[in-house]
């Protein structure tokens, strides 16, 4: 009898499973890997919350907002380390249209250099985390491949590089169904060859709200922080854990459907629209439980996303990569990006 | 002034405005591509429609259901054309055994042979419909890539081919978006050149319900029918239109969010959980109401889709073509199959 | 017994059994597709051959040949129609340089324009030809991909289109061996649908020099005429055929190894270096001889090709996109064609 | 003047330098990753060479050559480390018979399990080398893309896993373009978290003869040994270098033209076809003083491959999967390996 060989069926499943694991402990509280919504789930009517300073502005049609957690205080009340949490949002990149999508790099390039200093002794290592099998998670490899990578070129014939140009390094490590290994460790092992001074990790979100899908560009200085739970196996990328400045940058690629679900709920039991006084009085845990009663339990896996994600991902990774190597290279244009690149 | 130029954004756009009209225009009724569902959807209580006869079996872990639409009485009550539409269902799909997909690929071989007549004179074309960019509607053109193309053997040397095989041909057209071509446009052209006995279209379909996605296979020997709404220029896939016997087959791999958020709230007004009585009586119209109130607008362009739909439908369209060829040719195997192909 | 099923392996395998017999009849004579190698062929010294008209010029780094074939005499000392065909040729592609490219796509538009007369009644068609799973063979195809699509906007919503948009379609018809219909049989058929005023079709080409691989681009005004021995199935692609003006793009992405070891001796007896006299003398037919004397029979199935073709040829087929975009279209920018494209 | 950022192209120019640089190095001794073909080179009528020990055996159309470096002169005579090369060839491999296919796949499982020892607490990493952006060069992360990994199942949930199943782990690290980090360094850095007991390392060769791409099969004991001149940055992959036992595995998928000009020549010469007499005299040096002269300089940058090395590729990697697959774990059959994968 060989059957426990197939108990795990395929190099996904594995990786589902543990997904599983973590959003079954999600459940009970909010499913976003974006500070806004964090925000704005703790703070329903706007008030500020304590150690949580936000602020808001809109430059050339992007909403710039900064959530900044100031203290330990915050930090536990928002779920999210002590740090800053910038999200560009614009419904133009939907437009595609190239003159805004320079716009935007520019942006991100600009605030990359915010959150940390670059001149021509840094070292970078770009890391597009992901599954590069699956279209919504691959974000973060579809950004490595866009990046100027150079570090090599320096080394090896420094006279023949412009002195614009820094020493960047990049790698996709995959996933643990893929590999085999945790993510963290492959990158630590590569970051203790390279030593890099500053790293920069690209990665797909889900969030909570299907109008952010693929028009949101979260950037943080903390990192990764996938949470500390006892028996987390996912390791934080961050500067304890890497000794580098680290910077987070994210975009959301889909919503669970059970988030959909749930905020369907929600948003009916908020507007009683119909349904009788009693519904707009339930708590999390009602509105949990009634929503294992309404949807199935395949619900799990299932995810919200644009039917042309695969174009979308291809967009966002293009405007991201434009903004990194703008943010690290010292005053080179995009047209100079392109023909490294091409 | 030359704004108009970029009205449309990009190929997929075009399509997606298209697809759009006729979205509304299906809100009001219901939107699926399979005749199980239409066939659940307007006999709730399960009582046999008239003009419509229905049976189920059950072979190999295998559910069968066969929807018969026996006279135009059947064909207005259920909307879909006199005809047998054939559904296998399992969730053994998900397992990815090889012997349960080749029990189900001998099954639907079955149902095809069941559905045409095929000698050693027949010629088959088989069209993989759908657009290969965008995952969740590549379905088709998968298929076509694992089918045993004959056709110009047979025409070029046939004393070297074995007696078994038979002419087959194939195409995937591509879609209006990308072709700029009604796709039925091309098809016929096609078929006027290649004259087939027998024509098979694949592709993939929009359900109502996400425990159907990649596990259910329509089969339907009445082509394909985009109804017949005045300004439809969508062209059935049919004996009348193309001069051949057609067969569909179809796998869901996408449910509109639009169908999970009104699902939602039918089955909470159905079961009216804690939500005080008046919910129970909401009709549809009432529902669709509701649900533009509850939903943002951008959930028409929004699909529900497993995470991992690549890989889905890599095995689910293997699974057909085999199906398909072991249909056609006379006696032939998996592994000679495997050995053509390869 | 079954073995005969086996005698042809895999979808490629019967394409070259075709490839091979066009080969073979070709070995005694040239093979090249490029009319300016015939030129060099034919008349070594360079001498003007009856019946054909030759001139060169350099514009911006480009050197654009054009050969004349003015009457049937010309035609039969060139194995070539009358016609003309142009070749555009720089190493400055090699160097990836965006502003040399976009030089070169409006290069090649003015070329088209030269060739044929368009305004806002011209349809035109584009036709990739080529295997979309041979790398050195996918030119065509991912041609198309970049490809101004906009004939069913044109017919949908002609009030939203800009005015400068003529109507443009497009197929990638594959192979024969990939559908098992000639390819021209299903071009025609779309053709007799669609009814084209121009036909471009692009194809990948082999050449008999090395150097030549990527860095050449030919357009002909007599369409894709290949060759007119008895059992030719290929049927040729040009004004009679399709009953639309047809212009012919193609680039040399491989040279056929056999012609490599050939030229090399040919080069070799030549020059006579070291040699003694006698090889100096070598006839074709005895070179040939030499050559299948040294050479292993497996030459004839290998190409000589960039170890990178795969990034060459993504490179060209955006130059050449861009080109007949700017043909087409009146008065556009590559700006406002990416915009459309992205 | 910003010239000096052009200086490199693009990710595989400098990659294609670097190779240069390699290349020119090589150009007076002989360019080949394969023993086998060394050996042929440095004992031309067959004698055995001092240190070095060769037996051939033929299994079920599988021609077997081991080539047994015993001792440092052996080492120094034929220029590889000492240790053994095992060289499996069959022009079988074209016909894509499953069943032959199979019997290769067990006989490369046969032989690295006589290279090394492996039970159930042994742990492997397989390493997948060379740019999945270059068909020919992409053998290695195909590999890796078919390989039962399982070190994560082991950890997180051994009580779920068959007890036949050892641990696997799998990278494919990128070359120096892509990550501007020497892959030699991500190895290291990878092997240092993992810890393996074994790793196995695939790649793509060049060999000398064309009749060798894609049906030879080399494994080595040895591991990946690049050189050992001055200034060679590329890291040896051998028991040394990584602390654990290291197998080499490679497939000649090109052969550079360089070579096939070389060699065409060179068998001119002996064989002194029609040549007068002198030809038959010249040494290595007088070969490629004359190849100068008759070949382009471009020839460097050129490699001579089958027009359908995507298809072969794609063929070969999966025979050596299950190959490594079978090997590694114990006593597990391919249908349980494909129902793993799937």
């Amino acid at each position: 009898m060989h059957i426990r060989l197939f108990c795990i069926k395929n190099k996904e499943g594995d990786d589902a499973i543990i997904d599983n694991i973590e959003r079954r402990k999600n459940m009970r509280s909010i499913r976003t890997d974006l500070a806004v919504e964090a925000r704005e789930f703790y703070s329903v009517d706007g008030t500020e919350i304590p150690g949580v300073k936000t602020d808001n502005e809109e430059i050339d049609g992007i909403s710039i907002n900064r959530v900044h957690v100031l203290s330990p205080i915050g930090e536990e009340r928002l779920g999210k380390p002590v740090g800053n949490y910038i999200t560009l949002e614009s419904m133009y990149i939907k437009e595609r249209d190239p003159e805004f999508e320079e716009r935007l790099s520019v942006q991100i390039a600009e605030e990359i250099k915010k959150m940390v200093s670059i001149d021509n002794k840094t070292n970078v290592l770009i890391v597009g985390l992901g599954n590069w099998n699956i279209t919504p998670d691959s974000l973060g490899p579809k950004v490595v491949d866009r990046i100027m990578v150079t570090r090599h070129l320096l080394e090896l014939m420094p006279e023949k590089v412009d002195e614009r140009v820094r020493s960047v390094c990049a790698i996709s490590p995959g996933v643990l169904g893929i590999t085999g290994i945790e993510t963290g460790e492959i990158i630590r092992g590569v970051v203790e060859k390279v030593d890099p001074d500053i790293v920069i990790a690209i990665d797909a979100l889900a969030s909570r709200r299907t109008d952010r899908i693929g028009v949101t560009i979260q950037l943080a200085d903390t990192g990764i922080n996938p949470g500390s739970g006892i028996g987390n196996k996912r390791m934080a990328l961050n500067k304890e854990t890497l000794g580098a400045d680290t910077i987070a940058i994210g975009v959301p690629t889909v919503v669970y459907a059970h988030t959909i679900g749930r905020d369907t709920l929600k948003l009916l039991a908020d507007s009683n629209i119909q349904m009788g006084g009693s519904a707009g009085f339930m708590d999390e845990g009602q509105l949990d439980g009634l929503l294992r009663q309404v949807l199935s339990q395949n619900m799990g896996d299932l995810v919200v996303t644009p039917k042309d994600v695969d174009i979308m991902i291809d967009n966002v990774s293009g405007i991201i990569a434009d903004g990194i190597n703008l943010a690290i290279h010292d005053n080179i244009s995009l047209d100079e990006i392109r023909t490294f690149l091409h």
